[in-house]
């Protein structure tokens, strides 16, 4: 096992990495030490893991809530639901919800995390590539909006991480690579040497070879620690953890949540985003090719289809990451290189766009 | 027109006190400073005031969203109308919420800016007497789940707050005061010379004589301010401003919330904790008549009819400042002198709210 602090002076929290940890009574005990437990997980995830929590868990007053699967219970009335349960269990400031599953499960139990009773602890089980390397950094915890996503919500930091390599075995492979969309991303935007090691083991990657998983998710989460260290409240440097996401954002409210998993869409818009740096002559069109050569090998979309760029563009100036004074967005000027930039021209926006359009 | 900082680092915030500032375009625009505002109100206090507000700020990219009247307001679906307003708007992080009416407008509008892209600024311009000496510092917002009030919440604090004292002229007797039990009970928990300046001049308060009114608003925000600033987070010496709200919370849960005013429950509880602590020998009998007497002459209640205690010593075990380690509650160990004090036994607490019951 692995452990990983994230350094954010009182609300500091270890990520720990590694397989089996869902086996070991001791370390959940210890990573969960508050006699009042919430365990929030979903119909998926719920029968492959969670009576290894139970048993661990057994010595609390603990109720279990398995929510059905998917993006939209990542919604205002679902957190309603949460705290109905915390309210009928009459649990106090000192209980603690546990995320048991992906990211829709710890960002919407997050932010019940952050509002009941003003916000009380919760710790972070994350079962999915994408929540292992993204999500157990940085304490976005948020709901969407019907017309946009994560539109109402908290910073809020989890008492701890637990992320247990084991439970990536029974993941789809397409959820897999949804992950190593933002695994790419951290790459990109701040380390050339993890972008070439990550070209150099991709195959080792995709099989789940332990040591390369392991070294990947810490590598990943000790890049986005670094960022979210410096700038908590996505004030400024954060914002580069966004490459691909005002593009990739958009494309899924274009399509109706759920056409694409976002790390797809993401991945989709990191290729937008490097393209439109190209564009700009920022980076080489050979850099272009290997980033987009990465991202195909770990088997995810950079193309989309039925797409409409003007329609596309449109959503992008609502993207909560578009400020008053005009889009920013982030792009490339190389590889490891990211920066917040003024958005450019329409007319190379549209380029940029269509050259990532099929059919 | 007076000025007072709440100090809280990076959150510290002004809070400007005084006649005639819903009048000055200058002030409201330097208070303001976005470009995008969003004012919430309600059909009461939107004919009286809102017409200023928005003579004001005419230069501004502007919506208004108008709220019934009443504390049913503070709720996830009303806080869903805000988001929605926000979004339709397009409106962005930078983006500022103006909350114009009594606590429940400013504690459900702060709580929309607290959660809208995790995070936007709000103004508060409080137009009761209890939002301008209680919820104007703090930070605290919420919404009210069915069962609990304020269940669902989050520190968020305002940008500034802009006390109008002119506004209360406006206010119902009965609700200015309500307003009066948080201002006794400051002076209870921490200040003897304030809660004796309020026995010798409580005539001059309920006359509305300016000076009164003024220093009156002043010193109470000055006393929660000071606590505030020592733990904002609530996890030590804040909980001392709970005092009278253990059982105010219980009363109006058991009632059903609009059968008393907020202010008239804390009225009532601040009765009940003054006679459980002398139950309990902390304080004399001359003290305890003394709160009851300066209670009644404020206009508020110090007795309930048609309560069962077994009933409400239940509901007070699942407020939220009872912990899982045991209810706790404030006490008084003289005038000026809170603390907090395990909760006695439940044969003390039984006593102590049957003499406060009638009928």
């Amino acid at each position: 096992m692995e452990k990983l602090q994230v350094s954010l002076g009182e609300r500091s929290y270890p990520i720990l990495i590694g397989p089996g940890l869902l086996g070991d009574s001791d370390l959940l005990v210890d990573s969960i030490p508050a006699a009042q437990v919430l365990v929030v997980s979903n119909e998926t995830v719920a029968p492959l893991y969670l009576s290894k929590l139970e048993q661990a868990l057994a010595s609390k007053q603990k109720r279990v809530l398995i929510l059905p699967d998917g993006e939209e219970e990542k919604s205002l009335s679902t957190l309603s639901k949460i705290v109905d349960e915390l309210v009928a269990a009459g649990f106090h400031r000192d209980a603690c919800l546990v995320a048991l599953g992906g990211g829709v499960i710890g960002d919407l139990t997050g932010f019940a995390a952050a509002c009941y009773q003003r916000g009380i602890d919760y710790v972070q089980v994350p079962t999915t590539l994408l929540a292992q390397v993204d999500s157990s950094v940085g304490g976005k915890t948020a709901v969407n909006h019907p017309k946009a996503k994560n539109m109402i919500g908290a910073f809020h930091q989890p008492l701890c991480v637990l992320a247990d390599t084991d439970t990536l075995a029974t993941l789809p492979e397409r959820e897999f690579s949804a992950g190593l969309a933002e695994v790419i991303k951290h790459g990109l935007i701040l380390e050339d040497a993890f972008f070439c090691w990550l070209e150099d083991h991709i195959a080792d990657v995709l099989t789940q070879k332990p040591d390369a998983l392991t070294y990947l998710i810490r590598r990943s989460c000790e890049i986005k620690a670094a960022i979210v260290a410096e700038d908590e409240l996505e004030k400024g440097r954060r914002a580069l953890l966004n490459l691909g996401h005002t593009f990739g954002h958009a494309l899924e409210s274009l399509s109706g949540y759920g056409k694409w998993l976002h790390g797809e869409a993401v991945a989709i818009g990191i290729a937008m985003a490097a393209r439109t740096s190209m564009e700009l002559g920022m980076i080489k069109s050979v850099d272009c090719d290997r980033i987009q050569s990465l991202i195909i090998q770990a088997g995810l979309p950079v193309t989309a289809s039925g797409i409409e760029p003007d329609a596309l563009i449109e959503l992008m100036h609502i993207d909560k990451k578009a400020r008053a004074q005009g889009l920013k967005m982030v792009l490339l000027e190389g590889v490891g290189k990211g920066i917040l930039h003024n958005a450019p021209d329409e007319s190379i926006l549209r380029n940029a766009i269509q050259a990532q359009l099929t059919g």
